[in-house]
């Protein structure tokens, strides 16, 4: 239950993490499942942290192997989601090979998750993320105690690969061996809280602020980027607040305005003439350089045309938070403190001292004491 | 919790009830919802019996759209299973006509259960009805706190027809209005414990014995049914547990030399020499009559050939325990008790009465106090 809750809460903001290569959200369904086993069993920190980075190696493997094709119908989210979790699940409560190889196999037999359910304006998305962490644990709690699976469940011809239009590549992810550097250091932390296609361009447009440009010089922004940022966040007259989220014009018109993008960015409505011009004259195009390195890198070039002609560019060729353009440790802070002090008031500071103690002989169980002696766990 | 579990074990012995034009096992995940949430609602056995109808309704509608060729790769009971067990627990729960709706569209984005777990021997078949118990029961209850579904998630382009093959038949049956007779009212009780596809011929020759045939003088068993029973328990020579159980020559053979199907039957291993011959003289064939009444019915003939060239011919146009040939009360009743006195003893028959009770005033809580008044439960 706690599995089931605390990973529908964890996707509900789309602030959480990404594995670009796989489509996927790990950190819901896998630290959700962690979280609630390592509660339970009273585990070490050390535990906790090496059960976590078990859970993305898996997961991310097998959501990189179900790929788009899977996709298309399937939350990755929720399905892969649900094999991580198990895996998580499993390093805690300290299954042997045959175990762990049932609780992954159980795990995908109660994978799901629907397209459908956002593709429209229903409320059942995160919940994919909290039911993929419940089945983890419940798999693995049920390979403990001498359940199995079927072993050939995600290849075989009636398996969740065949069921679900996935793994055209062979299970090539889950297959290779280890010595490639674990996938837990490849993952992507959302800087603003709208459609990671749009963070390039969100990141160009602050950096041509920095060196000095001005809202109210600007005729016309070009962007070059790769098609599907255009495809799914190229919104152009957006109406509500998830239309904002993946608005590319709307969300550099605020970048540009207010020099940042937040959650109140997405949630106030602009009514301004001045800002409604600007994303009137935010003009997108495919530019074949970000186009070719998709999806592993997801870039975008910035030019601001100024009234007087003058021209600016900003090349961003991986969008902040990714691998390959990480967020400084500070930026990574802020985000926690902005998210949780929402919650957690004065004590989310404490939290992330917890936090950070974890792998310095502190326990899972203490982060939660913690917010029961100040009483408002 | 409750519905995990209850669900999981009442699939377990293959002994559940089956809606044929379904493919589908409804009992397992409709009634262990309704039992779980009655429970904690301490509902009257009126309520439940009425929630548990609407749960049949409502899946069993689902499983007959989703067809056969979702059952290629998906198990039934465990996707159309979470549909009808969010029915039967917004029934219980007294939820709105809006949000009834969300609680079936939130179940059918946690419906799952692989087929490959059981094409091997894994154990993880009786989960699906339990994963789809629970997911019933967490969609109604997060329906009635006014969480939203999609509501075109089983019909929309990425909903779970496209998204498991299902549903050729344009959903049909679930368009369809009231007013044909409900589902509840078509269900097939398995007589005995092996695969329906071989009841008809285990009816068939039982029924040859009755009129006086003996075992040892038969020299020919000739066997004409719909093709589907052959593909699924034409097993010739069975060597394990489950093979007996999908073996119509052992299962013909069993009827014929002992005049019953039990669990001992297929549990026990036979090396008899004249068994083998027996199960060894059986011949099966397609008969066209029953291959153009499948499935909707599932019947056979069995005629025996003695050594002294007579022939007699039995003629079982429908299985026993299907609707068009249902088990008299009296099986039904034996059933029961034979299957729950394993568990409770004496007290199987004291359950029995509780259960005839619901529908005149008993409560279902009163079912559970029963148990733990003996100390048993």
């Amino acid at each position: 239950m706690a599995a089931l809750v605390n990973g529908t809460a964890a996707h509900t903001l789309e602030l959480d993490d990404i594995y670009a290569p796989g489509l996927f959200h790990p950190g819901a369904p896998i630290i959700a499942a962690a979280l609630a086993v390592a509660d339970q069993a009273d585990a070490s920190g050390d535990g906790f942290l090496r059960a976590i980075v078990t859970g993305y190696e898996v997961g991310c493997r097998v959501a990189a192997d179900l790929g788009p094709e899977h996709y298309r119908n399937w939350h990755t989210t929720g399905t892969a989601g649900s094999i991580g979790a198990a895996a998580a699940a499993a390093e805690l409560l300290g299954l042997d090979e045959r175990a762990v190889a049932h609780a992954l196999a159980l795990s995908a037999t109660m994978a799901s998750g629907l397209q459908q359910t956002f593709r429209g304006d229903a409320m059942g998305k995160p919940l994919h993320a909290g039911n993929a962490a419940q089945a983890g644990v419940v798999a693995a709690t049920l390979a403990r105690g001498g359940v199995t699976g079927a072993p050939d469940v995600l290849e075989g011809p009636s398996g969740l690969g065949a069921a679900t239009g996935g793994a055209a590549s062979g299970w090539a992810n889950c297959r290779a061996g280890a010595g490639r550097g674990l996938t837990v250091g490849s993952i992507s932390v959302k800087p603003y809280p709208c459609c990671g296609h749009a963070f390039a361009v969100i990141d160009g447009v602050l950096l041509l602020r920095e060196r000095g440009l001005a809202a109210d010089d600007v005729e016309r922004l070009e962007i070059g980027t790769y098609a599907a940022a255009l495809d799914v966040a190229g919104i152009a007259r957006p109406a509500t607040v998830p239309e904002r989220r993946f608005s590319i014009p709307y969300l550099a018109a605020v970048a540009l305005t207010e020099g940042a993008v937040t959650e109140e960015s997405v949630e106030r409505d602009r009514d301004d003439g001045r800002f409604s011009e600007l994303a009137g004259a935010v003009a997108l195009k495919v530019e074949q350089t970000y186009e070719e390195r998709f999806p592993s890198r997801r870039g975008a070039r910035v030019t601001a045309v100024a009234r007087d002609g003058r021209r600016m560019t900003a090349e961003i060729p991986d969008r902040s938070g990714s691998p390959q353009n990480p967020l400084p440790q500070d930026r990574l802070e802020q985000k926690f403190l902005a998210t949780a002090t929402a919650v957690l008031g004065a004590r989310s500071r404490d939290l992330l001292e917890q936090v950070r103690g974890l792998r310095h002989g502190g326990r899972v169980c203490d982060l939660f004491l913690g917010g029961q002696e100040s009483g408002t766990a």
